[in-house]
């Protein structure tokens, strides 16, 4: 790598590309743009979070400068505390909200001597030998940045999760203006949010929100409910702004939402009079039309407070005939299901419940097409990395992209792991692939499930498990007593009939077999039961479970 | 029940709700309407199908009199081979095209003497002691009918799946004359599809599909592929009709499309000259630019024609740059990652890939809130049980029918088994529920998979198991040498590091400490050893696999 050379791998993202940790890299070091988690999918049963890969970062690690935060959600930088384990002295810059949701992160993981460097939209840095600006822009979260890295290639920009709103809720609109000067400065190269590509036209403003808000709060005589991503501090904004309006007390639940608004309280993003703040153990003493209820459990996770309360579970908050509940919030996908339960299961309760799009009860925190054109037409880069996103989201920005003259040679759809490289020359090429095979965290550590467990999981769970115990004499290889069998996950113990004694049958047959050549080698008897019972499992159940033969020496 | 009084009960239908099978009851016998099943979701690993609940129909065996189907997709006519099984003597009526379906998939289940009676739209019969009439409506199969059941209490009419196309591109458009002239006579009670309940306006006709495909098939220079449902001849007859627009030859891919297609033909419902028709595995002797395929997979089931065409592991179709892939249908809930991933694995093949909402490749087959104000004005009905959809959508389509006047308690949403009884005096009520748990179909053959069944497989598959092997004597209760440990699905050997020495000496302890009190009762030692070792794995791992002990006497 020579002095005008720049890198740039993309090391996070799940089914999205480019998402959760990016490494730039020139002489001189590297700088980490953002360092999130993503979450797993149905193919990782048990799986509660996915890291991204750090052997590129620890294979680097002398070049790791500093990390920025482009915005505080858990799939920017949720990864953080298990990144900082390795790498605690590496400085992390963020806006004051975004460093705010991610210090109790670090105390709970104890980390207790992170580096954190506060910024705010319109500051410079330098950072190693990169000089850093941070730029508002809009997005579900306040405080969220895009970051301008000045590298010994050229201006690079990175649009965090972004939209464009003109009349945000909150805060100053998108600067547009540093996009435009950026711009007319040269831009080498712009690395951009992909997520509503597919989407035409623009998304609409936070704003309508709220007209449909004071549409529900003015018509409802019970209590309302309003189930949001507890990271949404202006979605909570407006729940809290619409109850003022209508004089209702605001009550709180679920363990993220009671954290997320006390941290907002705390650094002033959120104005909650003392005396409007309803704990949820107390939501019962004040009169339904007297509170608004923000919640987590919009995306129907089975045990988040608003499934809780749909199942009629919930410690202390009950529904029925007259409340109604707003989600506010598009389902992710894969959560659908989830989703759909919660909204029967609360209606069966009688509730009525207020969802998109039937409702303007949400609007995306992601810019659509003419909102990617107008990025784009002011930045002018000379190359475009589209990232976050599924490839065929990636593929549609590029074709955006296009559309307005930015020829198909420059512009990149990676995939993770892969990088691209920006020479002295103004050129560029892709990089070999460097691992990013995510890391998967199964229960309270951080335990790397692989992908043999994963497989073993699957299994286990379509086609059960069934265990023969043999004892076996040492010396002459045959078998003592019966065999016994057991299974698990497999079939009802009354349906299995005659299959049990089959099976011992079939295991009985092929250590009479095995004994006759006095085989003992457990490895191998172990292996002539396997594949006389899984076929004969197979054929009478068409099912292919997992079979542990264990052999006891006698 | 006297001889006024009709029962209506919904026996079938998973997550939807009077979807898969409905008895109608009277002095003088029952009628099924429809015998279909429904698709497990992800909590059921493992399960293939789900069965509607037989018990109601086994407790009233000598009063079944027929059964007649609305249409020939899988949810309404896909349990008839189980179903025959125990009750093959009942007449089933049908039309053409519907007991073409259906009588492939009883010759494969060995069922010989099905009394199969053709009807076609506009007839009436007699069945039992009620007059069926069969109504032509327009859905994304042909020859599907709404049934009008002449009954003690009066008419009573079943929707089926409908939607009302004034252009269908095969056969007529919904009977609505025939509608009215009921409503005029005078409607009890009407059961109506609720699956689109949600959803303003009108539904597009499937016309509109046509223009979609003559732009794309216009443009192609390579090899066009179309996945779509095998069962939805109509857009196959589409796909059929443009390549004859457009001189190309019509490849056939997938199991159930290859049968459908030739069903299809066969009964004269699809014009596909043989001299169009290609062979799967003659695909590549035709050059790209002359060949439509068409395919099954459009709902990213992994082992569809079109995922394995997008993995690259089909047997003789490739893609590659140049070609497009149309995905003709809509992702059922539950089903977008899949259809997504195929979608990206298309793309990065280098295919163009056309999906709904971003092109008009797709129209829904059942109507919209205003085509159900239509039926609802024509028919009159005193009562409405909105039926086919989740809670949500039943609440809509009620909500829908009390704007057009009918009062909300003559509107019955049911849930599966709780039906609802007529009388003498015109009035109605709820009933008792009936058994009417699904019933899960495991493997091949049909085995009753229980809640317990899928909750130990749920179990196994996010935490795994764990599993103790030891040697106890059978006087002492005395533990000989050391324990074995095995785990699967719980983690990687590797990880596991001290883990499973640790677990060696927890059991060695419990069995110390119950050797002690000479306990020999084997359930007490596998209980102690359970509890023991839960504690233990839960707080080293959080994790809370099935722990298997298994005690063998020496």
């Amino acid at each position: 790598m020579d002095n005008k050379t720049l890198q740039v791998v993309p090391l996070g993202g799940l089914g999205e590309i480019g998402k959760n940790m990016t490494a730039v890299r020139q002489v001189g070091g590297i700088i980490l743009v953002d360092a999130g988690l993503a979450f797993p999918d149905e193919e990782m049963p048990g799986i509660d979070l996915v890291l991204p890969d750090f052997s590129y970062l620890r294979e680097h690690r002398d070049e790791l400068r500093g990390i920025v935060l482009t915005h505080g959600h858990e799939d920017h930088v949720g990864a953080l505390p298990y990144l900082l384990r390795e790498f605690e002295s590496v400085p992390v810059y963020g806006t004051r909200l975004t460093l705010g949701l991610v210090r109790p992160k670090l105390a709970e993981a104890g980390i207790k001597n992170a580096k954190l460097r506060e910024v705010e939209a319109g500051d410079t840095t330098k950072i190693g030998s990169f000089g850093a600006e941070f730029i508002n822009v809009n997005h579900s979260i306040p405080d969220a940045v895009a970051v301008s890295l000045r590298t010994n290639a050229g201006i690079v920009v990175f649009s965090g999760d972004y939209k464009v709103d003109f009349t945000p809720i909150e805060g100053e609109p998108m600067d547009l203006n540093r996009y435009a000067a950026l711009g007319n400065e040269g831009v080498l190269a712009y690395f951009g949010d992909s997520t509503n590509s597919e989407r035409p036209g623009y998304v609409p403003s936070e704003r309508i929100v709220a007209e449909t808000f004071d549409e529900v709060f003015e018509k409802a005589e019970g209590r309302i409910i309003v189930a949001s991503f507890a990271s949404h501090i202006h979605r909570v904004s407006q729940v809290v702004d619409a109850a003022k309006r209508h004089n209702r007390l605001v009550g709180v639940t679920g363990r993220s939402m009671i954290r997320n608004v006390q941290i907002a309280r705390d650094l002033g993003y959120l104005d909650l009079p003392q005396a409007m703040y309803v704990d949820q153990r107390d939501v019962n003493r004040v009169p339904d039309s007297d509170i608004v209820v923000l919640t987590t459990g919009s995306q129907g996770e089975p045990l988040a407070a608003l499934s809780r309360i749909a199942a009629g579970t919930h410690r202390t908050i009950e529904i029925g005939e007259g409340d109604v509940v707003v989600i506010s919030a598009h389902p992710i996908p894969g959560n659908e299901r989830g989703v759909s339960r919660t909204i029967n299961n609360l209606m069966k309760r009688g509730a009525e419940v207020l969802y998109t799009p039937l409702r303007a009860v949400h609007v995306s925190g992601h810019a659509a097409q003419e909102e990617q054109k107008l990025v784009l037409s002011l930045l002018k880069p000379k190359f475009l990395v589209p990232v976050h996103g599924e490839f065929r989201m990636l593929k549609h920005h590029a074709e955006t992209a296009r559309s307005l003259g930015i020829p198909e040679e420059n512009i990149f759809v990676l995939e993770n792991g892969a990088g691209v490289e920006f020479d002295a020359a103004g050129e560029a090429r892709r990089l070999e692939p460097v691992s990013s095979g995510a890391f998967l965290v199964d229960g309270g550590g951080v335990a790397d499930a692989s992908e043999a467990i994963m497989r073993e999981r699957q299994q286990l769970s379509e086609e059960g498990m069934f265990i023969v115990i043999a004892r076996v004499d040492a010396r002459s290889g045959e078998l003592h007593g019966t065999p016994d069998v057991i299974s698990r996950g497999f079939m009802d113990p009354q349906s299995q009939n005659g299959l049990v004694d089959d099976s011992v049958g079939v295991v009985t047959k092929t250590l009479q077999r095995t004994a006759k050549r006095r085989v003992t080698d457990w490895g191998e008897l172990k292996k002539e039961i396997r594949k006389d019972l899984a076929a004969f499992l197979s054929q009478k159940t068409r099912k292919r479970p997992i079979i542990l033969p264990l052999i006891v020496e006698v």
